[in-house]
């Protein structure tokens, strides 16, 4: 677990684009964010407080959470004199960059020196268990994709947070970096070994409160090629109760394989229950969580009317149109 | 890849099944074991000429294969002698032991200064590509099966023999330890990075002579909750043609799964074949075999023509009965 509240670190972020972590956080955790760290020529901007190092921890902050990435995920030099900085004035560092902090010499050594911890959320930290396939108490929603990128992260934070405001227990489980980095904690399934994948999510959705959900981030899909297996680990890991179907609507082939063409919805829904019915024969889809973005507000609404009859199931943009329906599905679950 | 021929290292095996490596490499890669090399007390034998280090070094024995599992699969301290005389004298070592050779500082300075090689294949060695889902020349054959440890392994090697045997073009494709120690390569799947599962099989089974058959070894089950995601990836990343189910029939639940029954043949051959035609439309499911170990002969030539009726496909068990009906089954693909 990474120690809150963050300071978060932008870096010289040539665009908002390259800062999507540290949005993320902003949107998503703002209690966790006291303020920002942005190096001249930073095109970023949270409308956090800008702070050094020392008003940050001043006001609380215990991590520096680099949430800019540059092309190739590497460490920028650039960055290099402010970590060590960091690490020595006592902050835990936390990053998902490909290039691991603990591959930085200096900053290992300055992390033994002021035991501080770095947090390379890209690698697991934990040995995880092989899956057991038991029963655990608590309700499980899972976003399950036609596609990767498909919104499923943003579905289960939104869904998280209405289920927040109207005082039911929820907890968003994340499953990737960006959604750890958020979070704090999580399990970054796709570097997970592969024996482990199921086991991994029976561990970060663990027995609950009977009136518990978890929100599990869900992750690529079980009609792509590259991914599928990660995806099936995650159905079978974490025996969801109900599953919203995310989809986004305008794409005309698989996120990265041009000779692949998305599955129907009714596809996507049939093979996600065959396999979620085999670890809790109860599971069903609830809900269409459809991301609009790249359709007019008219357009936006008669392509959600059009799904939800078609599949005679609620469906929503949660970014643009809230959460609210999704988490309405749920009831009598 | 493993320098063939090997020398067997049966070690102190207390019983002939504790050599089940061995057992293998002497059963289906004869050419490749010159000799085996036994300590008091061993009570495997695996009726190859007992050889001491130098004399297999002389009729040409290049790798040490230690063909022997403990308990526990750890590294046992009666063979570090061995090992390491073995090293100094030249040899490659390589192990299944869920302990690594790498760890052994001992071995690990020997080697160094010998410059030979320890095989640990429990662990990858290769860096993965993410999977293309791009269609390859060549034929592919893959063993799934309704469970864990249904002969998948077993079927896929008998295949390639009769294949062999008839002149075919034909390699069997290790995808577990005990195949890769047989075969001298192979990929280590429930080893491997989750987001590279499907993306080893493509590189293990790469583009061939169009008449050429990959006959590839499964792994679990795609109804097994702890395991499911790896045998999805095998599927997508093999691109198989033919599928061949493999089946236990006196299993009364999943493998470690006391609480989970097995799915009926016909669940399997759906379920397979929804995932495979995603990757290769044209994919079929040809023939059953099935491990009739547990029954006499009469219950099992019963049981063989009972599941071939049923099914409406061929079925054999190619331990017992010959594997040649599952290569007839693959004509005309």
């Amino acid at each position: 677990m990474i120690p809150t509240p963050y300071l978060l670190f932008l870096g010289d972020a040539p665009d908002p684009l390259a800062a999507k972590v540290a949005q993320g956080i902003r949107d998503w955790r703002p209690e966790h964010a006291v303020g920002q760290l942005r190096l001249p020529g930073c095109r970023a901007d949270m409308r956090l407080p800008d702070m050094s190092l020392a008003e940050a921890w001043e006001a609380g902050a215990r991590t520096l959470v680099i949430g800019v990435a540059n092309r190739g995920g590497t460490f920028a030099e650039s960055w290099r004199a402010a970590m060590i900085e960091a690490v020595e004035m006592g902050y835990d560092i936390a990053s998902g960059l490909h290039t691991l902090l603990r591959d930085q010499p200096d900053l290992v050594a300055a992390a033994r020196a002021e035991r501080q911890r770095l947090h390379d959320v890209r690698i697991p930290s934990v040995r995880y268990p092989i899956a057991s396939g038991e029963r655990r108490t608590g309700k499980r929603c899972l976003a399950v994709g036609t596609d990767c990128s498909a919104g499923k992260m943003y579905t289960a934070m939104a869904m998280e947070r209405v289920m927040r405001q109207r005082g039911m227990k929820a907890t968003f489980r994340a499953t990737g970096q960006t959604g750890i980095l958020i979070t704090g904690e999580g399990v970054p399934l796709d570097a997970v070994i592969a024996d482990f994948m199921a086991g991994s999510i029976e561990w970060l959705t663990p027995d609950n409160d009977p009136d518990h959900w978890d929100l599990i981030e869900g992750q690529g899909s079980l009609s792509h090629p590259s991914y599928a297996g990660v995806s099936l680990a995650l159905i079978h890991g974490g025996q969801p109760d109900a599953l919203v179907l995310c989809h986004e609507p305008t794409r005309t082939h698989m996120r990265g394989l041009p000779h692949y063409p998305l599955p129907s919805l009714e596809e996507a829904r049939d093979t996600a229950l065959l396999h979620a019915r085999r670890v809790n024969p109860d599971c069903r889809l609830v809900a269409l969580s459809i991301n609009t973005a790249a359709l007019d507000e008219a357009a936006a609404r008669a392509c959600l009317a059009e799904a939800a009859e078609r599949m005679d199931l609620p469906a929503t943009d949660p970014y643009r149109f809230g959460a609210g329906p999704l988490v309405d599905a749920l009831d009598g679950i």
